[in-house]
Parts: C-alpha cells; sequence; structure tokens
C-alpha cells in the first residue's frame, strides 16, 4: 500500500511545483486532506486503481526529481548544521570552531 | 543574440540534471567551452539555426525551472545572510542580533 509519510509529504513541498494539476490535486487530496483512495475514486469518478496509480507514479517522480536535485537531502543537511551553529553560538564557542560550520553550510548550494 | 551571462551558467548549475543529454552536451560546448553557434553546428553536422533553437529553447526551460523552483534566488538570499552572519560574529555582535540573522536563514528552505 502508499505509505502517508513524512518524507512524501517533504518532497512534495520541494517539487510540487513541477507536477501537473491533477498530479497535484490527488495528492492534495490523498495526504493533505487525507482522503482515502476509494473517496477519491467516487469524487473524481474514477477507478480506485486509477487514482492508485496516479498518485503511485507522482510519488515516483518526486524521487526521481530528488535524486536530481537532492533538495530534501540540502535541507536536511542545512538544518543540522543550523541547529549546529546555533548551539556554538549559546555556548560562547571559539570563532575558528563557528567559521569551520559556516563553511560547511556555505558549501551546499 | 544569446547572452553568455553569469545567470544561465548559475541556472545550469542548479537545474542541469532535468535536461536531455544533448540539450546538456549544447549548452557545455557553447556556455562552458566557449563555442560559437557556427562550431557547434559543424561539430554535430546540423543546421546553425537548429544548434541556435535548441540553446534558446534550453535557455527558456531553465527559466522556466527558477520561476517554479527558485534556487538560484534562495542561494543568493542564503549567501547574503550567511556574509552578514559572519560578520556580525567576527565584530563579536549581540547573541540577539545573530540570532535574528540565523531565523532568517532557517526560513529560507
Amino acid at each position: 500500500m502508499l505509505e502517508k509519510t513524512t518524507k512524501i509529504n517533504m518532497l512534495y513541498d520541494f517539487y510540487h511545483e513541477l507536477l501537473t494539476n491533477k498530479q497535484k490535486e490527488y495528492m492534495e487530496l490523498y495526504y493533505r486532506e487525507d482522503y482515502s483512495l476509494g473517496e477519491i475514486s467516487n469524487l473524481r469518478d474514477v477507478s480506485r486503481q486509477a487514482v492508485y496509480d496516479n498518485i503511485k507514479r507522482t510519488e515516483q517522480l518526486l524521487h526521481s526529481y530528488e535524486e536530481k536535485l537532492h533538495l530534501y537531502e540540502k535541507f536536511m543537511k542545512r538544518n543540522q548544521l543550523l541547529t549546529t551553529l546555533q548551539q556554538l553560538i549559546i555556548n560562547g564557542s571559539d570563532t575558528t570552531e563557528i567559521v569551520k560550520v559556516m563553511d560547511k553550510l556555505q558549501k551546499i548550494d
């Protein structure tokens, strides 16, 4: 079955602008509005299987965008470094220590 | 005529993974290797016009990806904030001042 995971929601946040309106509609009904496949099928008067296939294909598309652009991966790395940086600043750490983390941040485009 | 600008080079860096091999090849010959349209036309045995059209279309595609994903824009904003942050840290500025800039950084996904 489809998994309503946070990962897919994150990928959707990053890449939904690259999807068609129909792909976005099904994804939002299923993942954001928590409609079931059956409910979407009734709502749009298409088979449950068609809804399932569409969502499954869109998920694969989102994963393929991530393999190419790595926006989710970079976002996670960046957030981790920002948290580290915040800790270092709050603890009044050495400037050289802080600059090291900032260099790493700058290297993530 | 086509302009060999830094902006297109930046957009190419961010989005080239979304292009086809042929699009990438022409873009790299023209923008990275500094081949002329005529030289690419000779090299690939296609008309100069075909090369021009291909590159022009690819440029439009890169701009349309930027309109959707804003990776270049976010990169510029992020870099600006990182420079500000670096200055604040080097100058030994107030932690509240530093945290304000970090909050802005965190808000750019």
